[in-house]
């Protein structure tokens, strides 16, 4: 029946575009997480009618769909934990409008986060969700995850620029859902339940995003703590006495070093916590809010604050951000990255709770993230191999959730459920909310096509 | 068995908060729509206890159950079309919290608007959502039809501003949905299904509301234009141009006439049009701002742009803008009002085309609203009894929605669907997207409780 389907999907799609063989079966059996799940079949398909037409015959073979862009996820929602078809999005990759007169742009699923990001910037306007994989990351992925980035503390996450989208539904039927235009409003939004559904709901294969105004002028500063509970008290302080950074970056101790190991900018090792500060906004307003952000920084206790002058010392710092996963990648092999947020006033109570739940379970974990919207991104270093450890891994990163929630957090910030918090989702939602989802998912794809194994269908 | 379930109901929430005389039936058989539709029994709960107990019993005896706030909706979403209980939540009027740490607000459902606005102003922070009935709306009100106002250009709408929400589901569970915190995101957002939904899908007790900075400064502007076309390709050529104002508010001739007719405010009654544009943000980016718009003003043709320069000037200004709806209201006493929005690009169109809706039927039809969000309120005033008239009305609103859908756009920008264009919602979302909601209602719903009659239950 496989070999049936496999030559089924090549005169969908063309020869050159379905592979079955095991070496290409591996590359797509995972994502930025640990666990390897190989799909029997990978698929590229080149329009919204090839996956419509795939997406039909999984339905005929009875066949798990896993959607997929670049597979630079967080949490393993692009791997195909039940195997089936691994559908592989990344030949969508047009950017087909940017409607400047109505603040608008309209791109195939597959496009890549920074080819966006640019092409907006020249058409003179600004799309802010920057997740640190933005060189790499799909649009649709980042949709499917509800990615965020630094620039969410002002911005907003994914959800904030979604207006509408094209989605093949799970009978393979074709739909346009939510809004095209801003300001639309026309019954329930269901195209919001797409964002973050990871492809358990239907395939979105087209995407209206909202464009905003450029800034026109922006500061960086470096905030520099000889403690990092002082560091995680300035966050929470800076967000109430008013003024909202654009971005609010910690990085602990552990990651400065390890950044600065693998970098060599001049970061200061010694410091026991940075906070990476941005300011944007009208050339008028921009020295104001340094000046107060810098206020708050030394009431708190901060012992230095650099401002980045030149493009180049902007550009060093933001380098030094974006490189803490590789960074961390170098010393141990297997780097275990969370996301659960909690309310902003919340953020210094977090950092003690994850400092004692790394010592108590004796694991290596840095601490950084985009403290200014509650979402820090504890890491653990460790390696898969070694049983033991992992076996204290999955306890800390337990203890970790329930931390979260404790605090009045969620589970993820912006990585998404996929496989590795997929366990843990009943404990936020409730009984009832996981009820509510698992009829709702059942009931769109009522054969289960989708994504099985994710999200509500344990 | 009515008799059975309304002594039910009194031994739910004290025999003083239900009613079932004709003379109370008939007060809460309309909103502020033209047709009138009795509920058996109005019932007034205290708290989400007793609406989880009513919802209940509700399902025990079959009965439809409709949400209602202030009623002050213009599609008739409250309006129980069905008959049933009129479940009317304004004792829920708790502003529970203002978190200014967090920038969150929690209030119960029936909070009116505009005191929700207040006290937000005095915790320093800023509400934005400002529908035109905000005196009298209340929040579940604004949550149920999307609400939106003459700030939606610049800061969104309702949607924009919701980050979770406490619901009764329609078997009377009850349920926290969506982001208690502005950066949570734990796969699909159900909480925003809600949004928009007019109660069909879950009572909504509670809502989470995000709140964001309070703008330093502002400046009122009016533009005065001898021909309609020129003030609609401003606004249109204002959002391209870069510049998003605060508000951006079109009013005709005829609207201008009813408004001056009603409130003597020194309105300039002989212009063909007016463009009520405000400005807001820091100190120092204001002044830049109000010239830029007054440039694109004159470059399309104002004849006039004043300054409003005193508080009681722009007080004036707004007070005009709020007055159209009583305005009108004298002039004819029956008004449709309708909210069909297109992108901003095609505000010039959309106006040429009501113009010649209106002459083609022979209407009296005034032209304002949200122009700068693509949001026109074109309401036909005519009289209900003239049954010839009504049937012209008919087919006129008919024509609009075709228009606006023509024009790339939608049958609701902020008013919501009601019963008085739930026979068009399919024109919006194609047949697919219909199948979808009404299976998604059917399932969430299963014995059809919750606001019969409207969106996909026709």
């Amino acid at each position: 029946m496989k070999q049936q389907m496999v030559a089924e999907l090549r005169q969908i799609v063309g020869s050159s575009y379905v592979m079955d063989g095991l070496e290409d079966r591996i590359c797509y059996s995972f994502d930025a997480t640990f666990r390897d799940f190989p799909p029997d079949v990978v698929v590229k398909p080149g329009s919204v009618g090839e996956v419509a037409a795939i997406v039909k015959l999984a339905n005929r073979y009875q066949v798990p769909v896993t959607a997929r862009g670049a597979a630079t996820g967080l949490s393993g929602g692009a791997v195909p934990v039940k195997g089936g078809i691994s559908l592989v999005l990344t030949r969508l990759n047009k950017i087909i409008e940017i409607d400047t007169a109505n603040r608008l742009a309209i791109v195939e699923t597959g496009v890549i986060t920074e080819d966006l990001v640019t092409a907006v910037n020249q058409a003179g306007l600004f799309f802010p969700p920057d997740p640190a994989s933005a060189k790499t990351s799909t649009i649709g992925g980042n949709v499917a995850e509800c990615a965020g980035g630094p620039r969410g503390v002002k911005y907003g996450i994914t959800r904030d620029y979604v207006l509408g989208m094209e989605v093949v539904l799970p009978d393979g039927s074709v739909v346009e859902l939510g809004n095209k235009f801003d300001s639309e409003m026309a019954g329930p939004d269901w195209g919001m339940l797409l964002v973050g559904s990871e492809g358990t709901l239907g395939i979105v294969t087209k995407v209206y995003l909202k464009l905003i105004d450029k800034p026109n002028a922006k500061q960086t500063l470096l905030a520099i703590f000889s403690s990092l509970d002082d560091a995680a008290q300035t966050v929470s302080d800076m967000i109430a006495s008013g003024t909202i950074p654009t971005t609010l970056e910690i990085m602990d101790n552990l990651t400065i070093r390890a950044v600065e190991e693998f970098l060599k900018v001049g970061l200061p090792v010694t410091a026991e916590a940075i906070l990476l500060i941005e300011v944007d906004g009208s050339m008028a307003s921009i020295g104001k809010q340094a000046e107060h952000v810098m206020r708050v920084c030394k009431k708190c206790g901060a012992t230095a604050i650099q401002a980045a002058s030149t493009p180049e010392d902007i550009d060093k710092l933001w380098r030094a951000r974006k490189a803490i996963s590789p960074a961390c990648g170098k010393i141990n092999p297997t780097k275990i990255s969370e996301d659960a947020t909690v309310p902003r006033s919340q953020i210094p109570a977090m950092v003690r709770r994850l400092r004692e739940i790394a010592k108590k379970y004796d694991l290596k974990m840095v601490i950084f993230g985009h403290a200014g919207d509650g979402n820090l991104h504890p890491n653990i270093l460790s390696n898969k191999h070694n049983q033991e450890e992992m076996a204290r891994v999955e306890q800390a990163v337990e203890e970790l959730f329930q931390a979260a929630l404790d605090l009045g957090g969620t589970l993820s910030g912006e990585h998404g459920i996929g496989y590795m918090k997929a366990p843990f989702l009943k404990w936020e939602t409730g009984e009832i909310g996981f009820a509510v989802g698992k009829k709702l998912k059942d009931t769109v794809d009522q054969q289960g096509i989708l994504n099985p194994g994710k999200m509500f269908d344990l």
